[in-house]
Order: structure tokens, then C-alpha cells, then sequence
């Protein structure tokens, strides 16, 4: 069977579950802190990153999570993520790339930072300076994001596709991390209600952190 | 014809010139300053990043160095370089992940800024703490490509791929930006001789920048 080494707050584990749970693997799941992770995780992942997916018994060890949803997409037919024509495929690799890199590095990553390591490990108050910064850049993003979804059924296209499911996963952490001010954003606030109601997504947003809890709302497909 | 946006010392726009290069996909180049782009940069990758590829008869605009090579990849059957089994494109692409991400934010980038972006851009002097954190830094990536080649014929295993390209790429930019000291890394050393003598490499170290001159040695294949 498929093991997960992962992070509950980690957007790129949260993406490689949604693959996994979108196309109907089965899997179990290792949680891991990868800033603080045991030689044992060096040698499966010599990045020292979460996610890395694992089979034991076919001897198969995945690390990157765009690597590992590229694998699923080549050895499964069960709902195509990366799909349509050339084209079509690169439009949502880019929006990956987008969510994955900027998103994650303006926003996503600063505020696991500032509100996650910092108070739970480090013992400190978070940054307000940071904080300010990224809850202007996130509104940039969700600015882009409605763009979007003004135009398009879905982030990428006329269908659901990776990119949605790579951006949400990004989103669910933030939102975690203290709620998403989502009144200048109804387009991106209605698609991630849709997003939220998926049974992959169902599961995921059950999962907590100890010593800092979700705030109301998040896990609720309604709100 | 293909047109690419490209800056001379953006290792994501060289991985993408080797793999064009290496199809035998003709394009023309576009040199784009990332960090202060015109608005029409934006509107051709909203993103603001380099490389972007362009074809403006067939209304193409592609962004993001990875999402363009597996579009190469994708639409012509010249060179494979995301190659083999799926196990094995995953190995390829978990390897370029390394490059492009952490080699890239542990090195390259850092180096770009202390000595091209700060001396040429904002007429400064680099910081020394930061050059001897990237230099150690450099030493630990090497030592792991070193053990890669001890154990593999190229980068990724026995064939030539994207990941021997997206790391030659990196180091090309590190080396000019202040020379590599090979002596402790002999097995990268000799596989980064062949790397620059195929033929797509060697168009690539004939660029210069403005104010900066390479070291000695840098576009010498026997170097
Ligand atoms: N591009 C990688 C990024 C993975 C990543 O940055 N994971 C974080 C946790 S969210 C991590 O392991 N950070 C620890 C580190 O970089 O040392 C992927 O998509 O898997
Ligand atoms: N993942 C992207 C990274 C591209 C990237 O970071 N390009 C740099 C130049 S080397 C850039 O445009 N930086 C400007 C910015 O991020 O604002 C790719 O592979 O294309």
C-alpha cells in the first residue's frame, strides 16, 4: 500500500492527498516535521521536504509533490488532473508553478512561519510587519484568482483540474492560519465552497495541529 | 518562429534555451530585466517572471521554465529528456525540483543578488555572510551530484535528461558569477566538461552582462 510522509499543515502534502484522493488510491499516512525530521527521513528524501509518497513493498519512493502527481497522472486513468490538449496542460502546469512557488513563497510559507513554527516551536510572537505584508500579497493572489474565475469555469479551463486542487490546498492553510477575509472575493469564496464539499477535501479538513486550533468556519463547506 | 523571453543570467531561461537547443526548435530571444519589467511583460506572464515563450503567429504564450519543457516534451518527439518509465520521469522530475528550487534558493539566487543584482542594479558591495553561506551551501549540493555520478551515468540514471540540463543550468550561472572551486568535486567536474561542450551550451556561455565579465575559464569546455 501507498504511504504518505506528510505534514497536516504542509499545502504540498494537502495537494498530493487531494491527487491521491481525487483518483481513488489508497493510502496510509506518516506525519513528519520536516524542519526537525529524523535522518530516517534524509535517506527517503535527501531534499529533507515533505511530501514523499512511499511503497514499501514495490520498493518505490516519490518525493516533489509535482513529481508525485505526475507519477499518478502516467499510472492512472481514474480522473485526469493534468489534462487536455499540449496547451491546455501547460496552462495548468503554469498555474501550479504559480500557486506552488509565488502564493507559497508570498503568503502560504511566511504565515506557517510567523503564526505556526514561531508560536509553536519557537515560542515567540509573530512578525506583524510580515503578517501585514502577506495579507496584502494574498489579496493580490485572490485578486488574480477571481480574474480567473470571472473567465473561466475552473482556475485553469473549461475543467477541474490540478491547479484548482493545487490552489485550495495552498488556500485550506491559510484559512487554517486564520481565516481568509473572503468579502472583496465572492467568485474565489464561491469556487472554494465547491472546492471544500469534495469527499477528498471532506477528510483533509478534519485534520488539527496541537496547540492551535482551526478558527469557525474553516472546515464547513458552507461558510 | 518561437521568441523567448529571456535574461542572460536566468538559470530557468537557460534550462529552457539547452532544451530548445537540444529538440533543434528554432527561436529568437528577447532579453527581459524580471525585476523591473514592463507592463507588457505582465501581460504576457502575469507572474513576472522569466523565462516566457511566445509564439505570435499561433497566439502562444507559455510561462514557467517546467511547464514549458514538459510542452517541448510534449509536441515533438526530438531528444527525449522526461524520458524512460514513469518511476523514472519521476526520478527526472523530483531531480530538477532539487536544481530549480533549492540549488536555486540556496545558491544561485543569493549569488544573483549579492554580486549581479547589488553591484550592476543598485551599486552596492555584496554581503560577505550571505556569499560564505551560499559557497557551504554550494559544497553540500556538489557533494550529492558528486554521489549521483558515482553511482549513475548521468544525473537522473542511464540516460541524458532534464536534470542533468536544469542542474548545468544553475551551476553555469554560479560559475560565472565567480568561478567554481572543482577541486574537492571531481565527478561533477568532469560530467559538467560535457555539458558544455554539446553544442546547445556552448551559444549559451557566449552571453555576457553588461558590467559583469566572467572569470577565466568560464566558456571553456576543457576548463
Ligand atoms: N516543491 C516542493 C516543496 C516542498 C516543501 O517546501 N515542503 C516544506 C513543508 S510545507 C518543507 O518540507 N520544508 C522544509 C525545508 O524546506 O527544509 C513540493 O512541491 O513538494
Ligand atoms: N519556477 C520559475 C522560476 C522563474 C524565476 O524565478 N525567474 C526569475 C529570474 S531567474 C525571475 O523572473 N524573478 C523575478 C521575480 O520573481 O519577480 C521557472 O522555472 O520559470
Amino acid at each position: 500500500m501507498w504511504r504518505l510522509h506528510q505534514h497536516p499543515l504542509c499545502p504540498f502534502s494537502r495537494k498530493v492527498r487531494l491527487a491521491l484522493g481525487e483518483k481513488g488510491v489508497e493510502f496510509d499516512m506518516v506525519k513528519v516535521a520536516p524542519w526537525d525530521a529524523p535522518d530516517s527521513f534524509y535517506s527517503l528524501n535527501p531534499a529533507g521536504r515533505t511530501p514523499v509518497l512511499q511503497h514499501r513493498e514495490k520498493k518505490i519512493v516519490l518525493a516533489d509533490s509535482q513529481a508525485i502527481c505526475e507519477y499518478l497522472e502516467e499510472v492512472s486513468d481514474e480522473r485526469p488532473l493534468i489534462l487536455g490538449t499540449a496547451l491546455g496542460r501547460a496552462e495548468i502546469r503554469r498555474l501550479v508553478a504559480l500557486f506552488d512557488e509565488q502564493l507559497w513563497g508570498d503568503v502560504t510559507g511566511p504565515l506557517m512561519h510567523e503564526k505556526y513554527r514561531k508560536r509553536v516551536h519557537l515560542r515567540q510572537g509573530p512578525d506583524s510587519r510580515v503578517l501585514r505584508s502577506a495579507m496584502r500579497l494574498l489579496h493580490e493572489h485572490m485578486d488574480y484568482m477571481d480574474w480567473l474565475i470571472d473567465n473561466r469555469r475552473w482556475l485553469a479551463g473549461a475543467q477541474l483540474s490540478l491547479a484548482d486542487f493545487a490552489a485550495a490546498a495552498q488556500l485550506s492553510v491559510i484559512d487554517y492560519l486564520g481565516g481568509i477575509e473572503w468579502s472583496d472575493h465572492k467568485g474565489v469564496h464561491e469556487w472554494y465552497r465547491v472546492m471544500k464539499s469534495r469527499p477528498a477535501f471532506r477528510g483533509l479538513l478534519a485534520d488539527k495541529v496541537e496547540g492551535l486550533p482551526p478558527p469557525r468556519g474553516y472546515n464547513d463547506p458552507n461558510s
